[in-house]
């Protein structure tokens, strides 16, 4: 009998789960997104992968979530920005003990599964990929995923390690763990230095890591992510200024998501990001002037598109 | 016997000062400029003011320092970060004797200005204008000029009272102070709030201060500019949220200028706006770390134009 995954959002990180895992015998996966070209695309010639792996797989894909059959598992690869409307459109594909796990950027996306979903895994990834065109994902960066019960929901254990499991057996590398917070908010700081100064100052990665200007602010914002973790109580899994250099070492130029939003004029996830720790901040009465400062910055620069200069 | 005054950088500011000189009698106004063809302009058809007053003043012109005779006063209006180059080739016109006003934006050009002249005038000024074409500006706003002597010049107040006495007499509205550094921080304080957050947000002024994100960020910045005034024992004239309510209840859409520099990728005043609070900062013990986030900024910012994303 095979387990039927839901991938919802099958953008790039999105297409890189559901390809995976659809090569498996025993995994049937139906990816759900608004965007009907990409759809189409997989439907017709299946979902190709290339660069750090190569082949092609066959899935089922829909922009009409009343076609998916009820599904054990989902993985929810939506920009956070659009994660509400997109579980309120598939929630009733989970039914009453299906798990679905949030691959996604920032933290506060558990929070909003969870009002909808029985059963809501922690996880966070660190593979980058791009749309190359409608159908073809190219796979930019492969890496490690982290995985955990989101505590709110009590979800068992023995499920976060059935998925790990499958994706492990699919190629993608899934490390389960008790408590999955450590991995989020290291790569939460790490995003939340990066990401508003990238799309504030229109550097790319390696540019603003060498400056010295924007390369202080990096650890001044870190040292504040770093400061409500530990305040949460939070062990983080390494250092958040490990990731800044191992980006800044990569090769060509790499430009933070939250800039390529900026770029493409579309709203952006500071609110998972800076926001998040500011809200947290504040929750545990730690100061986080600079990551407010960042969220102020990056909200004013989204309202100049609808009110010019 | 006429006076003679030089204006050391005669954009929209400077051409202010100069046409409103240039109406005495008793007074003989010599321009330099950079910029050739509004040189060329003023020489051939005076130099015309259109809007809060309307005349065409006739003066003399030229980007060639050299050509200007001996002249009792300066007026230096450049842009902050032209001020260095702009009294290197003007700085002989002054004599021994001679006293140099700078109007300029920001705090630390009298600094440059006293490693070249004898007496340096501290003036803060309010007009707004902007250059319609060669020979021709735009009086927006009228406004005060506040003038002081530079402290550790030794300039004697005559100088001061001499040089607003000429300015009143031809339409500008100069107050002459014995301690001038309370108004150049209130605009200091106001410039290094609203600037560098147009410049990143691509704001114009009543949107960011009308949005409550950015708003809030205008009050924390000022709150640590004040605390750097107070260390000084600077008393502020005036409270700088009036110059930016002010701003934000003047008609039409108005970019800080600092927007303007951004817009036109020419480098920005932010060393002798939120830079220069910042230094005062360290020197007063006093933190600043949202004028140094803003000046990191700013200057990732400018680097992009030379490394772009």
């Amino acid at each position: 009998m095979s387990v039927k995954v839901c991938i919802v959002g099958c953008g790039a990180i999105g297409s890189l789960f559901a390809a995976h895992l659809a090569r498996l015998e025993d995994v049937e996966v139906h990816a759900y997104d608004v965007y009907q070209e990409h759809v189409r695309a997989i439907n017709e010639r299946g979902l190709r992968i290339s660069g750090a792996a190569d082949f092609t797989a066959h899935l089922h894909a829909t922009s009409d979530a009343s076609q998916i059959p009820c599904c054990g598992f989902g993985i929810v690869a939506t920009k956070s920005t659009h994660t509400r409307p997109a579980i309120e459109q598939t929630k009733h594909i989970f039914g009453p003990t299906g798990a679905v796990c949030s691959v996604q950027n920032g933290v506060g996306n558990e929070e909003i599964l969870a009002q909808h979903v029985q059963y809501v895994i922690r996880g966070t990834t660190f593979p980058a990929g791009h749309l190359i065109e409608p159908g073809h994902v190219g796979f930019d960066i492969s890496g490690d995923t982290w995985m955990g019960p989101f505590e709110p929901t009590n979800t068992p254990y023995d499920l976060v390690e059935q998925l790990s499991a499958l994706l492990n057996r699919s190629g993608m590398r899934v490390i389960p763990l008790k408590d999955a917070r450590g991995a989020q908010w290291t790569k939460l700081i790490f995003n939340a230095s990066t990401n508003p100064v990238g799309a504030l100052t229109l550097l790319h990665h390696r540019a603003a890591t060498r400056l010295s200007s924007t390369g202080m602010l990096f650890n001044d914002l870190i040292a504040e992510g770093e400061a409500v973790a530990k305040a949460l109580g939070i062990e983080l899994h390494g250092d958040p200024r490990a990731l800044v250099e191992k980006g800044a070492n990569a090769a060509g130029k790499h430009n933070a998501s939250m800039l390529q939003d900026v770029l493409a004029k579309r709203q952006t996830e500071v609110d998972f990001m800076n926001g998040a720790i500011v809200e947290w901040g504040k929750k545990t009465g730690v100061p986080t002037p600079l990551n407010r400062a960042m969220w102020q910055l990056i909200k004013g620069l989204e309202h100049s598109w609808t009110d010019p200069a």
